[in-house]
This record gives C-alpha cells, sequence and structure tokens, in this order.
C-alpha cells in the first residue's frame, strides 16, 4: 500500500510557494511518501510535479466530475463531483498534512485533519493556528511531518 | 420558502454556552429565520430547543443514517451517512453562520462558509479568526448575523 | 418531527406523470407526511405543489450551492454542491420511497433506498424492478407505502 | 495518468464470481488499465488481486476512515467516512464498469454509471439491466468494456 500525505494549499499561489510546495512533494517522494492533493493548480500542482519527478505517486481528488481537470502530475486522478465537500477527502486520505500558505478552503482542510488527530504542519498563512505545527521551511515541515508519524 | 441560519458549536459545551445557544435559536426564531444545524446535542440541541419553542424552523443535518440521532428539538433531520463531510453541507444551508464556541468541527464547518463568502460570527472560541465577525453575547451575535445579509 | 417520505423521478416529465407526481404528494400530505425529494422541476416540482398546497412540509435536497434553484413549491432548500452525489441524501431522508417514471438518477435513489431495507413503490418505469413494490397510481402508492411503514 | 476501470460486486460473492473477478482485474492489467472498486472484500478484493499482481495499478474507494479496511490488494485507499454514498466516487473514477453479481449497492453504482453515460459490462445478476452491456465470461466483459471505450 502507498502511504500518502495530504499536500493542501491555494490553487492560485505565489512563486515562492509553488517552489516551497514542489520541494515538499519531492522530499516526501524521497522518504517513501506519495503526495494526495485537491489536483488542480498552484500549490497543487507544484507540489504534485515535485513528488512526481522524484518517483513518488501522487493523487488528486477533484472536486469536478473530469478526471481531465487534474494537473498534468496528477497520476492518480478522483474526480468527485462533490465540489468543496471534496476537501474532507483530502484531509482523510493521508497520513499527516502539509499546508503551503492558502485560503479558506486550505481552513477547511486543516480543520477536518486536525478533527481526525492527524498532524498538520504549515508553512506560512496557517501556521499559527490552535493545534497546528508551524514549519519555515520545506525541509522542516517534510521532517515534522514524518517525525510525527514515526512516533505515533 | 423558508430563511435558514447556520448555528454551530460543541456536541459537549459549557452550561453557559448551551444558554447563549438557546437564546441564539430564541432570536433568530423571533426575528423569521430558522436554523439548521448538525442535529446533535450541545449547542446544536440548545439553539435547536430555543429556535423550536419560540416558533421557528429547525434543521439537523445529521452524520449518521439514523434520523433518530437528532436531538428532540430537531423538525427536519436530514441523515446523510457521510459523517464529518456533512459539515459542508451545514455551512451550505444556512444564509449565514453564527458559531457558539466549538472545536475543530466547528472551524471547519466556519471555513466552508467563509469560502462561500458568507457572514460567520463567533462567540468565544473562534471570533478572532482572520474573516469571522466576533460578537459577545446571543443578542449581538444575531444582530450582526442579520445586519449582515440585510446589507448584501 | 416531521415524517418524510421520499419522492422520485426525473427532471423532465410527461405531463401525466406530472399529475401523478402532484397527487402522490398531495395524498401524502393528507396523511401527515411530507416529502423529500430532488428540489428541482418535472416530478419534483410537481410532487412539493401537490404536498405543500395541501398543507405538507417539502424538503429539496439540491445538486448545486445555490438554495434558489429550488422549485418554488420547496419549504426547506438543502444545497449541497455535491451533484449527483446528493441522490443517496434523498434515498436516506424518507422513510419510504415513492417513485414516478425516472431514469438513471432516478435509479441510483431507488438502488440506494433499497440498499437501506426501505420500501420502494414505483408507477412506471422501474416499477418491474427486483425489490421494488410495483403500484398503477397515485392512490396505490401511497397505500403501499405507508402500509408498509405501518407493518414494519 | 494511469487509466482507470471501475469494477464492481458484492463484498460477499461465491467463488465462481471471485475467479470471474480477478481474471478481470488481470485482464485489465494486461491491456494497461488499472481498477477502481469500492475496495473492501469479495469481488472488490478479487479484482484488485488479479489486477495488482498482473502489474496494474488498484485503488479503492473505501466506505469508512480506516484505509487499513481495504483489502490488502489495493495499492492506493481513499478512505471517504461516506458510507454508501462513496459508491458515486467509485462510478466517477473509472472510464468505464465491469459489474460481477452484486446486490443493490452495486445497482446503484451502475446507476450513476450509465447516468454519466458511461459503458456498463455486465456478468450475472445485473447483465439483463436496461442501459446495460450483457457479458458472458471476464475476457467476454473486459474485450466489451476495452471496446467501447475505443469506439468513443
Amino acid at each position: 500500500m502507498v502511504r500518502l500525505i495530504s499536500v493542501v494549499g491555494a490553487a492560485e499561489c505565489s512563486e515562492e510557494e509553488a517552489q516551497t510546495a514542489e520541494e515538499v512533494g519531492r522530499l516526501l517522494a524521497e522518504r517513501g511518501f506519495g503526495v494526495v492533493c485537491g489536483g488542480l493548480g498552484g500549490v497543487m500542482r507544484a507540489t504534485c510535479k515535485g513528488c512526481k519527478r522524484a518517483g513518488g505517486q501522487t493523487v488528486g481528488i477533484l472536486p469536478g466530475d473530469d478526471p481531465n481537470d487534474a494537473n498534468p502530475w496528477v497520476e492518480i486522478p478522483i474526480p468527485t463531483g462533490m465540489g468543496e465537500a471534496r476537501n474532507v477527502l483530502v484531509a482523510k486520505a493521508g497520513e499527516a498534512m502539509v499546508a503551503v500558505g492558502g485560503e479558506y478552503g486550505t481552513l477547511s482542510e486543516i480543520a477536518f485533519a486536525l478533527k481526525l488527530s492527524k498532524t498538520v504542519v504549515a508553512i506560512g498563512k496557517w501556521s499559527n493556528l490552535e493545534g497546528v505545527t508551524p514549519a519555515d521551511s520545506a525541509t522542516n515541515a517534510v521532517d515534522l511531518a514524518i517525525k510525527a508519524l514515526n512516533a505515533n
């Protein structure tokens, strides 16, 4: 069974966030994990790119019905037709969560992961939210997420 | 068509929170609104009690499959069998949201409402979250929620 | 608590089906039941019209996010944004199901109701499906559905 | 991107159905497809076994929250916590559907696939349903499903 980490963040992100997300994806792949995300652009695309290029599995749980909405780095598209309600599925499919920036959609994913007692590591925007573990770089975030899994 | 406000909060709450939630339900009913919530205990039960006693409609969107899981003040139970994924439905069914305390499940509902550009008024726990309108009493919360609807 | 029966059928239906559906709604209201349906046109609109005019409650579980997509006879709109996935919610919300015509969307609702061991009474199209109770008129369908509830 | 076919059927099945399902999985893998299913036992387990052993990808969309509920041949578990409502996701995730036996849960998946205008090939139980293409063996079913994809 593939081990997956949820990576969440906005569909439109800054260049810096995209670089961070790509590095998160690459580091997860190098440590034996795949990525599950919302399957679209921005942080989702960047993290899938980093992960797939480094040989990791990439799963995109899409809001719409068309698998072709997935970014080109998604290996396994899961079209849901459920709109934002698919966010809960993104939170459930990973053993832990890494958030890179993001807005309220990302916040809903973080809230579900915390509700499910999963470790959530965040860079930027939501890093100060109660229950979230803050990180200041991709390396730091991946280290913290995997360390938490190993401690459980 | 009945006009509904989402009222969210924890299934286990303090006596003070229950009193606040009940008053929120009563005030909403007096101003012509019904309540939609997660249908269970704590804040959900108290707000349904206040609303129904004052003649308002009460809708409970339940995590399980059994309508009898609803608290006794729910007039319309909607069993979903979707677990926490039903939180997004609670957020979607109201024109605005009032949060009374609550934990991460409540946070997911707030996040979805904000994502949908709805007004969220919170008492206690999540009142300092970005995008949320803080309130210090039931009266204040209901005033702010309805004022926001009228301004749109 | 309002007692609800699911009424399902196509969003575009014949005049005869609309008359049957409206009568189903009216008869259910006269016997103390409300109607839950998919909230849109055709059979859904006709059954809500019949039910509400006779004083019954009408709940519409909508595929989209906008409560204003509901037909004008829906008293309680539940927007889901879940598309066809909302069909399972329509099946879960009623104590029994009456189907009037319909195509594959209706079939999915019937299948879920049967899976949940609920009585499904069908007029027309799906009346010969295994597990379904066939009816030849609105009166017959409502009688059979309520008789089954009373027998349980 | 992995190409997936939905394979559906009962969680408890006959030995003959299991053999058929395993062969369906194997043949799909040999022709370059992965399998998406409900992730549990019976037909789901058998088809995953056949597919994975032949080098194909296997995705299990689970009704519960625990990825460990998946059968041991599932490579990518997608826990949903949505119960039977996850059936619509199984139907959406495949380009076409093969049904081996099954009861009402399977019928709901077939209905959703037909609603989405996908080809549904069925062996046994639901093979005479309107809109379904009947098949009499695993080879025949896989041939018909892939031929339909190539014709579109």
